[in-house]
This record gives structure tokens, sequence and C-alpha cells, in this order.
């Protein structure tokens, strides 16, 4: 039987070193002193299947994996994922807040690994329908701010010279999202100080009409 | 760099008991006697991805995996599979006769679990293209006969009696897949003698243009 009021559902983005845990818990606390019951999650992972999948993923990777076999085994884990944890507590009213979701598979292997961003959209069809959380926070600050923060080395290599690359694609990728769809995905100044970020994030909350009490 | 001459896509099909091992062995060694180089491979499977993919759809259907989960690993077994082992020996004008694939993911998720054809469809474009075998040939018999060759009990119990509904609407969704698309599917009369079967076997490669001399 469903609850009539379905609940929200709220993804949270952003390259390495930009807050995402401890802004994860701002806005958790946020929404359940406005009355929201928080079912927090994450992914890759979130169920049984979406781990195992998630360990042959990483344990796989140095075979040179194929492109097509990668992203159907991440679609693989975020459908079992939907349906076991995500669509169940939407439809018990409760609100959902995701570590990562879609728009980390458009920006990481659309962006920084350059696979064709149409076969994942068709992929996104296949297994949300039309499901897309009602909002998307991207933690968004310069590739060297999140180095800087994870590391105390200022001086990058040559594989983090790479690396850099490769996040510039996907920090860009994620900027051209929140610009495509502003009504559901935005970004937030994550290069500042923890409280003027969080101070953004509570705007945004309210921007986008998350923080509506529950009674 | 590929081969100017493109290899065959031969796969076999059909439900447990009908004699796709020996049938299999059998082609081989016809279309080895007539120069082709042949590749024999199975789905599930045929890579080390695909062989963990399928410990994993096995180890995990106790827990109700869900029906879109299930369907997205087989199709990341079969990209591998593809992009491993397929397409680069097809390339390299070999012969490549699989036991299963696509079909059978019609007729055992399609036809059996009843699973929506449509979504099989659109996974079948995203992940082969234009791609399909040059002929697949499906040993058809009753379910009673591949029953009968499988155990040699005659009364069958309630979970058997369940286990046959299911394995009609196999059949019967393998026997469709032949209406639909003659130009390449093929259906073979397995309930004859071994030796019967291998002549109407004999006469579809030939009528399918499969067996032209190679050089």
């Amino acid at each position: 039987m469903k609850n009539e009021k379905q609940g929200k559902f709220i993804t949270l983005e952003g390259i390495e070193g930009v807050g995402k845990t401890s802004n994860l818990r701002f806005i958790k606390e946020l929404l359940e002193s406005s009355g929201h019951d928080c079912v927090v999650t994450r992914e890759p992972g979130g169920t049984n299947l979406g781990e195992a999948l998630r360990g042959l993923l990483l344990s796989h990777s140095d075979e040179n994996m194929s492109a097509d076999a990668e992203l159907l085994m991440m679609f693989a884990a975020r459908a079992e994922h939907l349906s076991k944890v995500i669509l169940p507590a939407i439809d018990n009213g409760q609100t959902v807040l995701c570590d990562r979701f879609t728009e980390a598979t458009y920006a990481y292997q659309g962006g920084g690994r350059r696979l064709d961003v149409d076969k994942i959209s068709e992929l996104e069809d296949w297994v949300q329908g039309d499901l897309r959380p009602n909002l998307t926070i991207i933690l968004d600050a310069p590739v060297e701010v999140g180095r800087a923060r994870a590391s105390s080395r200022s001086e990058p290599d040559r594989i983090e010279k790479e690396q850099d690359d490769f996040f510039q694609r996907v920090r860009k990728a994620y900027i051209e999202l929140a610009e495509h769809y502003p009504d559901r995905i935005c970004l937030v100044d994550a290069s500042k100080e923890l409280a003027e970020v969080q101070h953004q994030i509570h705007e945004r909350l309210g921007e986008y009409d998350i923080l509506t009490t529950i009674d």
C-alpha cells in the first residue's frame, strides 16, 4: 500500500575533497529538523548485490573491462538500489539522501572517461523511467582545492597531473549538468569556508522547496 | 587491423534435454570440415568477468534480485563476451559457435519469467548495435521429451509441474522467435533420433549458406 505523500529524493555530488561527507551529515540534520524521516544511502553499493558488483568493478578494473560492461554493471547496481532501498523509502513517505547517483555516471564515465553520453542517457531512461532526483546538490571547487584538502603535497607528479586532467573533465561535466537542468540540479561553491558552504546549502534547500515542514 | 573476410557468428539454442552439447560438437566438426576456423564459446560466461557475473546471478538468486538488475547483469556479461571473445574472432575471420546467446534471454527471461520483451530488445540494441548471429539454430522438442531425456522419472511432482509450465513458455518463445526472424533463426525438430536431427542441422547450415567452403 502506498503512502499518499511521496518522499523526496535528494542526491549529493562532487569530486574528491570537496567535503561531501560532512555536508551529507549537515543536510541530514537540516532535513530532520524540518520533520523529514531520512534514509541516507550511497552509490555504488547500498544493497548486498550492489556491494558485490562494486567489488567486481574494482577487482576487474585492471583487466581493462569493456566500457559497455562497466556501464551496465553500474546501472545493474542502481536498478537493485532503486528497487530495494530508494523506491520503497520514497513510497513510504521518507526522504532519501543519496551520496552520488546517476549524475556521477555522467560526470565520471561521460566526462572523465569520455564514454558516450547518449548511451548513458539510454540506460538512465531504461532503469529509472521518469524518475529523477528532486534535487541534486553539486559541491563544486577547483580541482587543486580538492587535491590540497585530500593531500598535503603541493607539487603534483606525472600521475597526479594525469589525474588532474581527468578531474578537470569530471568537474566540467558536473557544471554542465547544473547548467542543463537548473530545475533540479544546483551548484554550491565548496571552495569557501565550511560555514559559508553550509549557508549556501541551506539556501538551496529553501529555494528548491525541499525544507517545507512536514507534519 | 581487420581481416577483410569477416567470420560467421552461429548460435545454438534450446531447452534442457534437447541435445545441445552433442549437436554443438557435430556443428563444430561440420564447420571445420568445410574449412572454418572455429571458436566455441558459451553464455552466460565466456570471460573472467562473465563467469564472475554468472556466479553473482546464481548466488543472489534466492534474495529475489530485481528483474532489471538481473537483465542488466546478463547483458553486462554479454558486452564483455562480445568485446573480448566474439568480435575479435569474427574480425579475425574465425567462425564463432556460441552455446546460447540473446535469443535465450528472450526465451527464458521474456517467455519463461515474463519480463518485458521491449526492455530486452532495448538492451539488445544498446549492447549489440546491428550485430545479430548469422544463424541461430533452435533445437526444438516437446518439454516432456527433454524431461524424459534428462530424468528417468515419468510422473512429475508439483515442482516439476511448475517447471513444465515455465519450460512450455520458454519453448513457445523460441518457436515465435523462429517465426519472426526466419532469415536468421531456424528450428530443428530435436524429438527425432540423433542421426535425423544431425541430418536436419546439416541441411539448415546449407540452406543458410554457412557451409560455403573457405579457402
